[in-house]
């Protein structure tokens, strides 16, 4: 989900960007026009996120998929140790693919007796200093499970796939050795990665990896090794812009635990539904739940989509509900979706 | 640039696809409708070049620039040999990916002593049966210098850069082990790469390879191990109905052919122009031209962009003049600039 207004500009703007008669997508990405744009959108997330001077803004391709070999090839040599927390399917994917890269991978805390349902307590786990890095992801969008802290690493860079909470709340950049995010949650359309990182982490990436994803020699081009995906990052632009004009990020992290709250209190109200999460591990962006009887997951789903409520089946490997309700998501939309809850299980249960 | 009625389309489109009352770019990848618009695209690039059936089609992320690391790393194991044809600088960047991939990289031509200004004759070089492959430019966008036949590389898989040739003439794929292509010259926007491989190329991919540029686990994934770039398909999907529409690639070839022998013969006719490149290996879709007076090439340009003319600078590591007539030129574009050419040939020569 995009907002209504950035899609409205992008419509109005589509043939003739800055009445230069030619699409956004048809000017050089070495023009001044676009070199201006691409410059706003870095200037824009350094201010939402207040990002010390240290740390590179990268504009990548590939996705969080493509990081989960990429971080590695850039920051360890094969051999070395590296660290992890498993919980869920996204941290699963970076610890598989940190497998393939020739390294010690040591899965400090996996929540699979949970049934990943909840997060390592702090200090439930500890970062040997022979750790490269410590790799966890602040939200798992398929199971709604999420960090309300920021894993202490001392002077272990902490590295984290943002995808899914960039842009949702505050956070304190520093505490971080390495942010990385798809564009397509919070950010603007897929085909954009942002990568956030501490400039002396780089400069160490194994040799052959591709130039377009050494981040040393990418911040070196301004991220224009290859031709960037230039309509991504002018939508990215629009978002942060939006997201200024909305009061910044605790303007949003106060919309988006509203909009949480409410639907998670209707959630807990009703028998009929139920939520699996932890409490205080329940993500505010993605909200997955289940009917008492799955019989009629395919009946809610229907009449749901009826009623203009779409994408709300759970993900194909676990089935059930889930609701992603990200900073484009009004509480108005969160509203109609709990009245529809509200009644359906007036009539069915 | 980008056909007036793909842009057209897809700003009717923007905030409501498929009467979904979602932009393209909100909607799951998994979906249906996207699903079907991804695999769409693909049939008509099937169609178009006439794709056998042991091809896969591929839609990547990362342009020919990724491609260049990538290719070595699919189709290659350290220390294996494979051969490359320089013609200039697209070709120059692709051997030098090569050659931080643990390779012995063959320069079978070097067309440096000509200036890059044509291209290798057929027969002047012998692929070795030991290389991997052999990898050519079919056109090299700065210098403006272009293949007027495919190589015979006998059971040696041919592998070429098509970013900027994909669709402005026929081509038999079949004589092809891999073909690839940025999509933002002929294909639709930045973000996007095509690839086109026989199938029995891929399975021997190295072992650190990212999972998203393993060209036999995307084939199996359908190209979406990770989020796709959505937006750049849709375009992709309508530009390929577009070339459809235009009657295909044989009047897409005579319709470029017209286009760009108007043009040279523009700059023949003049003293006071000229094109270095060979004749027979003069470019369809990248025209450089220089002005016998350097000094007014900064008249020109602003003149020309004054004109409606943009984007008419040479590349920034040649200067002078290049005009890129991809298909989306009409002759009607190329007709105003040989129009401004003829005139400000009269009142400076």
């Amino acid at each position: 989900m995009l907002p209504t207004d950035v899609l409205s500009t992008a419509q109005q703007e589509l043939t003739s960007w800055q009445g230069s008669g030619m699409s956004v997508m048809e000017v050089s990405h070495r023009g001044k026009p676009f070199v201006a744009c691409a410059a706003s959108a870095e200037a824009r997330l350094r201010d939402l996120l207040s990002i010390p001077d240290n740390y590179k803004v990268l504009f990548l391709q590939g996705g969080a998929t493509g990081q989960f070999s990429i971080v590695p090839m850039n920051l360890t040599s094969p051999g070395e140790h590296v660290a992890y927390l498993n919980t869920g399917q996204w941290s699963s994917k970076a610890i598989k693919a940190a497998r393939s890269q020739d390294l010690v991978v040591e899965v400090l805390a996996d929540e699979k007796e949970s049934n990943y349902s909840t997060i390592p307590a702090p200090g439930s786990y500890t970062v040997a200093n022979s750790s490269r890095y410590l790799h966890y992801t602040p939200n798992e969008t398929i199971g709604g499970v999420a960090f309300d802290y920021v894993p202490d690493t001392g002077d272990v860079p902490l590295v984290a796939d943002c995808s899914s909470t960039i842009l949702s709340q505050p956070m304190d950049v520093e505490k971080f050795g390495l942010i990385y995010a798809g564009a397509q949650k919070n950010l603007g359309p897929a085909g954009l990665t942002v990568v956030i990182v501490r400039e002396d982490l780089t400069g160490h990436t194994r040799a052959m990896t591709p130039d377009i994803f050494d981040y040393a020699a990418m911040a070196e081009a301004d991220s224009m090794l290859n031709t960037p995906p230039t309509f991504a990052i002018y939508l990215l632009e629009l978002v942060l812009e939006w997201v200024q004009n909305m009061g910044g990020l605790s303007a949003m992290e106060t919309r988006n635990k509203a909009k949480a709250d409410s639907l998670y209190t209707a959630i807990d109200t009703h028998d009929f539904y139920a939520n699996p999460v932890a409490v205080h591990a329940r993500s505010r962006m993605n909200v997955p739940f289940t009917l008492a009887n799955p019989d009629l997951d395919k009946v809610f789903l229907s009449e749901a989509e009826n009623a203009g409520l779409t994408n709300l089946a759970g993900h194909r490997s676990v089935g059930g509900m889930r609701a992603s309700i990200y900073n484009a998501m009004g509480q108005d939309g969160v509203d109609a979706l709990i009245s529809f809850m509200n009644d359906f299980a007036d009539r069915y249960a």
